[in-house]
């Protein structure tokens, strides 16, 4: 059946294109959250506003990668474990878009923060753009290698962007408390904390969604994380 | 063929169970909000646990309305408009989850608030929650209906929400700089105006979901709303 052959090979095609393009969407928006936090450290506004421009490539691979899968449900009517990663992908562009979205917010503060003189050197806030960055990385591997233990390491390290968080939140309460002129700049900062600690959680939502594809097992919520799944 | 009737039949039914079912899970988020809003005006703590347990509920309906959503993709192999719904919907149970968690934060923080006097009668913050469940239940009504002048309306409220937490935003850092011992309190109270700003922003999402399921075309990211879709 050389048609049925033909179409096939076409629906593989597409599916690779679909993990692609994912992990294209995925690189663009870590390389979004690395240059907004340089933006911030390097006090360069030119660079936000650069970033805060290219977020429409963002915008435009979230409606492009939807296409794709809608495309794929129409004309290849998947079942099984093909249907879950296609209706996964779709949810996954949405957190992927919104990281984007954090990305560009983190721009804007950093474009006000750099009118103002400095209030302290930034330790915390890019090594939870690190983490966060690696954490979007590593969940995306487990989507596309439907690897459940690398989804779980994800959930962990979640952790230690809150811990940072709560440091972050902690320092600049301190500051606030002790100059009350700093209050604009520290809650600026707070907030900046406040949009890593969503992109990491985004990243959490992407790797507990990966989980549930798999095992079709929902460990979101938990109190405590399961040691595996 | 009384086979393919029957299918129909079923098929319709199981569209109209995702509509309802979608339009319960948004009358649950909508009273989560009220609720853990209530426990934070009238200083309940009891009651801000109570929403917290009710979350379950919001997780459980999330999954089960995806479920119902893969299972008419799966046996029903719907195409064009019926397909941009369920797949639409299938985003829509995202969204409403986490504003379920964004309920979760808000009794979070009444629970701390409540074990320190009262800073200032809460005025702008129940303004903000009314606006942000007008918004949830206008943005469902919207996609089960199809309405993209209804959609389009809520994305234009977003404002509103917007400028009370701008407004609650400017008169914390007021607390704050008359008075550091009001910090702590103050930040909290930022905090709860950022979670429901988050809430109206996840409407938002919902219905720019509904205007571009009905008309193919982003309004997302536009620096200004059109005049009508």
């Amino acid at each position: 059946m050389p048609h049925a052959e033909h179409t096939d090979k076409k629906y593989e095609e597409e599916l690779k294109k679909l993990r692609e393009d994912i992990l294209y969407m995925g690189g663009l928006v870590e390389d979004q959250i690395q240059k907004a936090v340089k933006s911030l450290v390097d006090r360069d506004s030119p660079l936000a506003e650069t970033i805060i421009q290219r977020d429409q490539e963002v915008n435009r691979l979230d409606i492009e990668i939807d296409d794709l899968c809608i495309r794929l449900l129409a004309l290849h009517q998947p079942a099984g474990k093909d249907l879950r990663f296609i209706t996964t992908a779709l949810k996954i562009t949405t957190d992927l878009e919104r990281i984007g979205d954090m990305a560009v917010n983190i721009c804007e503060r950093a474009l006000e923060l750099n009118l103002e003189p400095q209030l302290k050197p930034y330790i915390d806030i890019p090594r939870m753009a690190q983490i966060a960055q690696w954490m979007i990385r590593e969940s995306l591997d487990a989507f596309v290698r439907k690897d459940t233990d690398l989804a779980l390491k994800v959930c962990k390290d979640d952790r230690q962007v809150d811990d940072l968080n709560s440091q972050v939140f902690r320092e600049t309460i301190s500051f606030m408390i002790e100059d009350p002129h700093t209050i604009n700049r520290a809650m600026k900062i707070t907030f900046v904390s406040k949009y890593l600690e969503r992109i990491a959680d985004h990243a959490t939502n992407i790797a507990e969604m990966v989980i549930f594809m798999v095992k079709g097992k929902s460990i979101r919520h938990l109190k405590e994380l399961p040691q595996s799944v």
